[in-house]
């Protein structure tokens, strides 16, 4: 295809497109990717995730300046928290990141929430599968980590970073419960803030908790991305982790589960779309549904019936 | 079934216990919903959202105990956000509902996050039937909603409402964005807070860009729940659109549309496991995958190939 050409020869607005047609769900979009598939798995994923308002965004433009100056090129595929009604990203607007996409070297692609059934998850995948097939050294997808979803996204990743902030609430406190265990590395941003010191004892605390670091113990950074401070040591931690990993051989079991897991979301995509056509959107399912709501029949053995008749 | 017989019965230990075994996947739990299923359609159910740290369980408590004043039973689900991998919720412990616990009107019940195949949102779907089943003539859902799935799980209420709080930041409010259009009645909580009116004024400008709303004007409320403050008038809004949405016919519409929700959920995650232990689980799939991570083959024609074997 001339659009995967294109992409493979750097072009960015061939890149542009592609993304484009994954996130529509265009009909060229599965031949785009078969296409480019034997052209990925070089590029190195990083995961980075938090509650709303720890500073993520700005952390990831400065983390992708710091890999520039390492000589490196960068893609960042930004996940934004939009309706699950009207699908568009309504405040998702990266302005922040005009001074970025001056560079050659960095693309940025903000990808919003549709709810539709091909699942935010796998399309952000395909994003990264494109950027990897243009050539980008390092990518970066960043979401906002609080739903399953989310987690779902980052744990795509070869390395997860989960940035977190002093002087949340206790509600925050649970969600953090729920994303500090994915993390390869903690990030406490805007770290003049009160509180930083407990926060720092806390995530000590969990990670003494959690008895599957054997050979990589998390390292906790602090940082003001806001003023640029310390995202030396962030990637410094990134490439450390990444070094662990080789060394271990676990990165290829990260990436041959990573597979996995994506395969599996292809298919039930896939099956559950099968359904969606032949099944709910039918006239004698409609049926039934009436007969469920007036309780003359239930659901348990509409769905054995249904199974019966779908499956091989 | 006896645990069936005795929670329509109105034994607490029994409904309790179904709970219990619908949330693990009991190999019973199936024939318990199948039993009770046609005692249920009887509750009204109310969905609460709003994100993390505005107060909803506080607010869920008092809008229980003003339904009790006004003779109703209640029942609460509270889905708390726990770890999508230990699947323990960490800080779920719901030591405030202690107060409640002691009134036999009243019926509180935890569920956890598990990040199954199983999906919560069927899961408190399940306790909601449950209770209905129970006698509950009042069914609060009460979730944190961010993601997908907490939002998924609130659509299933008769009434949804979103809680906020002012002085958010910005990130708070693209989430506040996601949620707003599903609300049937907004709570400003902690209305003594600086931003109370600004917070409102925004939600009034919301409202008036979302054209969904024929026949029925979302009110916004203004609650201190920690002091009881406007908890009666949120009573009386929800009441009110119980009311419209009876006279208008709508709450059948909602009612079916809830059913194919549930249907189709189920019908999907039964599909998903059958494909799980009948292809992802086999040596033959581990194959494919290693051939998938060095680029001998692809994953779009793999997803075709097993499509064509497990589907009729």
């Amino acid at each position: 295809m001339e659009i995967v050409d294109k992409l493979l020869n750097h072009s960015r607005l061939a890149l542009s497109k592609a993304i484009t047609a994954v996130e529509n769900e265009y009909d060229d979009a599965v031949k785009i990717m078969t296409e480019i598939y034997p052209h990925t798995g070089n590029a190195y994923v990083i995961g980075i995730t938090g509650p709303p308002g720890a500073g993520k965004s700005t952390l990831t433009d400065k983390l992708a300046k710091e890999y520039r100056k390492r000589g490196k090129t960068v893609g960042i595929v930004a996940i934004d928290p939009t309706s699950p009604y009207s699908g568009g990203a309504i405040l998702g607007d990266r302005i922040r990141m005009m001074d970025l996409t001056a560079d050659e070297g960095i693309f940025v692609r903000s990808m919003a929430t549709r709810g539709s059934l091909g699942g935010l998850s796998q399309k952000a995948g395909d994003a990264v599968k494109l950027m990897d097939a243009f050539g980008m050294d390092v990518i970066i997808v960043e979401t906002v980590g609080v739903g399953q979803s989310e987690v779902d996204i980052v744990k795509t990743a070869d390395t997860t970073m989960v940035v977190v902030i002093p002087g949340m609430g206790d509600d925050i406190q649970a969600i953090k419960a729920g994303i500090l265990e994915i993390g390869d590395l903690f990030t406490i941003n805007k770290a003049d803030r009160e509180g930083t010191d407990k926060l720092n004892i806390e995530i000590e605390m969990m990670l003494e908790l959690n008895p599957e670091h054997v050979g990589w113990r998390p390292p906790i950074n602090r940082t003001i991305a806001s003023k640029g401070e310390g995202i030396e040591a962030v990637v410094d931690s990134i490439e450390a982790h990444k070094a662990y990993l080789i060394e271990s051989g676990k990165l290829n079991d990260i990436r041959k589960a990573r597979i996995k897991n994506e395969v599996t979301a292809m298919l039930n995509d896939h099956v559950n779309r099968y359904i969606d056509k032949n099944v709910i959107q039918t006239d004698e399912f409609d049926n039934l549904v009436v007969k469920m709501q007036s309780r003359e029949i239930e659901p348990y053995s509409v769905v054995d019936d249904i199974v019966g008749k779908v499956l091989k």
